[in-house]
């Protein structure tokens, strides 16, 4: 069945939604700081090597895992099927797939999940058993649908939402999360020369929930970036500010995309890691026929800047791992001893 | 099967979205002007007794209805299946539920649809194959994930957002559409007696789509709201002052509501029907096992109102067809010829 | 020389602005919380019976102080002369009129000061030398213009903006800051008897800088509300949702009044002041020639509320000190029937 | 007296406010479009060569007039005194200072003026008598502080906000406007050669009504821009979008000036003059003893730019006339007689 006709086909709803992100940071202590006093996220477990956070509104035990690492990056990212049954028939589909890495324990806060990755190697697991926020009773808020209190500190986010991953190929990476597990395709930008540069997938109403940029590194497996949600435009500004203010680098924004219509802010996080901060509400897609816009190389820069100056030129070329860190810190390891 | 094992089991995904609303007013002109002064939203086709709109970010060929009647209320409310095979499917639960109405032709921007009621009778119709909004020259915007541009005149909606419907028995109502279209339970108030006085119920991420509340008349089939969405808060309270300004009467807002986080404002357009203004993004559920917030007797207070003064007390009693207008209405048809 | 003709002649420009606020509090500690947790407000000294605190945009040592007190109610209001000719013609002037209580010597943050009286007891001091914030290295700011960081505690106040003064006489009180002080009249209400029951004066090109309230109570010197400013709508919203969570009493708003265009919120502290917040930026007056708006009785309501719920009834009768604990402080000193 | 001893000395009060301003338009027509339809101005009068306009909280006649020009540009800058006896006043200290052109009688909406020009030789007039707005029926409001109704078109302005001059030598232009005029110095750029390339003044409590800034084309008497003034930062991109849909140039923001702290948009309006947006409610300053805020060299970046990417070349060497242009006239002036 060619992708067109499974377009045609009856959508799949099987994966509900982006639960939790890993970045790896080679200065924890400060992205923990970061992410916990300018972002506003609760601080809920510190493990000898790594720290997990959530924002005041995401549901499970935590949304964010910061990992010791030597380098910044991406690490596990973790997806939730809508059902036990749900989950059990993605595994087949990817062990078939050839991408699959297996059946692994539970971990904190997650039950046991299958294991992935994507044919760039960007590694994620789908899980269905979750364990919920366990919140202090004095993070507690009378506003029953609302997981804790909303923080008083730093411009607070309210939720995970989507991650970017850079690719060597756009395509083949996009193809499989829509062929194994049933992603749909809202927006792409597609050149001349028929490369598609960029695509927007969601599970969701979201307009995504993972993005694919392709890496002009030409690399496999890093990060574009991590985004959590304010949903209220004024925060964007808000914490542009705090993070002027605080000298944590802001690479672009606020601006407003044409794609997604996202108000963003882009900010480096002490680690390294890219963080896309997501203002407004963008739009939503509950259309279920909705046919994915397509975005010429004529059009490509309303897609990228609706509202707003440029994007420098960093945001096409930076990810995570940094690629002249990691070079440099590979010339450091081959010549000299490891750092203690 | 309970509808406690109804939820644990695999959730259902045949309903897509509340495509289109209808409401009747007996100055059609007038509650046409408001919502396209006011509201910004486009005219897309004047009948007869009828006038189509849609909001600029609304993706098909109409999204509410304004019908010549002699009374203000709530016509045919419109919701899009993911699938002709779910629309069939659906077709038949409801056939077989007694509630059905029978498949009837496609009217203006909708393909063949299975008409039905809920147990009170407000009359809704199941379609799938849809047109898309035909946007002329000039209303067509470079920003391509928008289907028209972003009016300049009043301050526009961005979507039709839910109903809200005026039960006599709510649970009876609510269950109707849980049972038979897979719609999912996010909120609901039940008091000390085990009386279910509100619910909201979603088949998108929205906290609802649909929302039934207890009708204090005893009345059946009657409409609390229809609601449109900016997703800007902002906006909210520029279309208040606008509202204020002409003369629209404001009956409560801004305020935020606790259920659905909604920051609302609500006016009664000229035809007499409540309409809610949906002003942030409120928040939204991916959580596949999300268990419903149910608002005791004792909270159900911070739930109605987290932020804002106390709702009039004719947010609890006004609906329309309004019963003091029907009355009179009902004296004026037993002494004269009714008119055509 | 009638009032008529004073606002005929060449306005005076002696009185530069209100430089800072007294209140007392019956529980010091909860109060200084209020203002520096929830309000965002720098602590800048504690004395023995009394803490200064200011806003990060406030450019001298302190703008709020909160002096230990056996009940909540209005201390010295402290304004500053646009030089130190201006404070000595104005304390001729204030010295005739047999409202002055005479030179004092300086205090924390303030040069020597005339003090003074309004008609109905509130008491007051206009003053020139003055000290400016002294900000710790790691709260200050690159933001040149600002003498302090934006703090990322709270949703942080911007400056002190204004005070509301209940009177027994609002026109006495009024009239005696326009002729001693050269404060301007912006609005006023005006009842049908010709009673002048609210009035709103400014020395700057803000709408006011003192306002004038009739008391119900008929007593003399209350405060009404002390008002800090955010310039910003939606951190009017952030900060109710925070005081609601905190438990901090919400009196009335967000809503818009019609006087002054003032999005507010009024609040009361924890130890019993109203606390007016004063979310945008209102309207400013420029034209030297501004011809005073009357409300009528007829327009009260569109002046008292713009857009929102109308206030409740607390607003137009609490004030500090407190009655209620005034009369049962009575009720306990003359041990005789409460009134009918 | 130096300048020094100046500021020292009490501060002068004979400027009340920028009243209006001019600017010329080679395309009337699409210029009055772009400020009537996009920033929902009222038109109030229309004569053979020129357009009058006014926001909808401007208190006089117009605030904004558009004449026909063979090139954008500058016209005549109105400021109104605080009383006729500060107009004769600065009348004779103008008329000393060499700058003056004389008295002029009234033409529309504004009294008999003092004409002068800055060293420069920028056109403006200072005048007393004023005419208030004349509002039709249907644009009265019931708010009655606000001169007429919120447009129900385009994203409206409230009012002219101020004006910012391109100069030779920004000291000599700054400095007579500090000398006749009584504006004060807000914030200025000097560099590390002592050369003072901006400078902010101020007559009211804004932190500027008229601003200077170093024409690197050493030009005389050009326009850097005008600027009309939101005050909710939503707005802001509310218009930011319009414009973008609309084909109306957008050459920098959003984003916030350090300097000023204002929220800013610029837009190049049809006729080809540069119009700042002016978002929120930026900081005031009501401190009478005020020190000027000197940006260094090494700080002028974050004074130009405290959040969002850096300002675009054109920012710095755009004005009206604009040079090509300039030149093409001059060669056409040089060949023809000049026009009256």
């Amino acid at each position: 069945m060619s992708h067109e006709q499974k377009a045609a086909a009856e959508p799949l709803h099987e994966v509900a939604m982006l639960a939790a992100t890993e970045i790896y940071s080679p200065c924890r202590r400060d992205s923990v700081d970061f992410f916990s006093k300018i972002l506003g996220m609760y601080i809920v477990r510190e493990d000898a090597n790594a720290t997990y956070l959530r924002s005041y509104e995401d549901p499970f035990a935590y949304s964010l895992k910061i990992t010791d690492g030597t380098q910044a990056g991406p690490g596990l990212q973790s997806f939730r099927a809508h059902s036990q049954a749900a989950l059990e028939r993605r595994a087949e589909v990817l062990e078939a797939s050839g991408l699959g890495d297996g059946w692994k324990a539970g971990e904190f806060g997650h039950g046991k999940a299958y294991h992935f990755r994507t044919p760039d190697g960007h590694r994620m697991k789908l899980f269905f058993d979750v364990d919920y926020a366990v919140v202090a009773e004095k993070d507690r808020t009378t506003l029953r649908n609302r997981p804790s209190k909303r923080p008083a500190q730093g411009i607070p986010v309210r939720r995970l939402d989507h991650i970017n991953l850079l690719c060597s190929n756009v395509t083949t990476n996009k193809n499989m999360m829509i062929d194994t597990l049933g992603f749909r395709l809202s927006e792409h930008i597609v050149m001349d020369d028929g490369n598609e540069i960029a695509a927007w997938t969601r599970v969701t109403n979201l307009v995504h929930d993972v993005a694919f940029m392709l890496d002009a590194a030409g690399e496999k497996g890093r990060l574009h970036h991590v985004a959590f949600w304010y949903g209220i435009p004024q925060h964007l500004m808000d914490v542009a500010e705090l993070c002027v203010q605080e000298g944590i680098k802001v690479e672009a924004g606020p601006g407003k995309h044409g794609i997604s219509q996202a108000l963003f802010l882009y900010v480096i996080e002490p680690g390294g890691n890219r963080v896309e901060l997501f203002g407004d509400a963008g739009y939503l897609i509950f259309d279920p026929t909705w046919k994915p816009v397509t975005w010429t190389q004529d059009e490509v820069q309303t897609g990228i800047m609706w509202v707003g100056a440029d994007l420098p030129q960093d945001f096409f070329v930076y990810g995570t791992p940094i690629l002249e860190a990691a070079s440099a810190a590979e010339e450091t390891r081959q010549s000299e001893p490891a750092e203690a």
